[in-house]
């Protein structure tokens, strides 16, 4: 089965990155428990004027599991008030390009 | 030596796709040519409608190298006109979290 990437972009405050990391682990610790889950990576910018400070690279075996794992538990992680510090962009990607050095 | 990751995140509109393609392998194979490159993946998104259609990911072993594979060539290309219509986040990331489910 075609892995697909769940790619998403974070704007995190300068200074705000510890409650950021605290609110995406309790997401990223739910979504861990979901069939279909494969890996993560979280990546920090370098430059900390990055428009997106954060970003979030997931491994999952399908789009079905992917979405299937956005259930009502997430959806109550999601609605805290302390993720409105944070916008993001979330998509779902097929690899389209893979290649080693 | 930890792996930096820079992360590319491309607008592309509907129908251009093998136009931005195109733009994107020749500065690909610039950088695969570079010391330190590692590996690449190039995600395209499955929702059309999404803001960054395709992102681009890529292992370097120092943002040194990273930042020197930014030659006189590698601006020449990215000087090309067609450039224009594809307009992008590009930062240097390292990574904070990763794991395996």
């Amino acid at each position: 089965m075609a892995e697909v990437v769940f790619i998403n972009c974070f704007e995190v405050p300068a200074g705000r990155e510890q409650v950021f990391l605290e609110l995406w682990h309790q997401i990223d610790d739910h979504m861990r428990a979901q069939p279909g889950y494969r890996w993560v990576r979280l990546h920090r910018s370098l430059d900390p004027a990055a428009t997106f400070r954060y970003v979030n690279v997931a491994g999952w075996d399908s789009a079905e599991q992917h979405s299937a794992g956005h259930d009502e538990k997430f959806h109550r992680l999601l609605a805290q008030e302390a993720w409105q510090e944070f916008p993001s962009l979330p998509s779902v990607y097929t690899v389209e390009v893979a290649d080693q050095a």
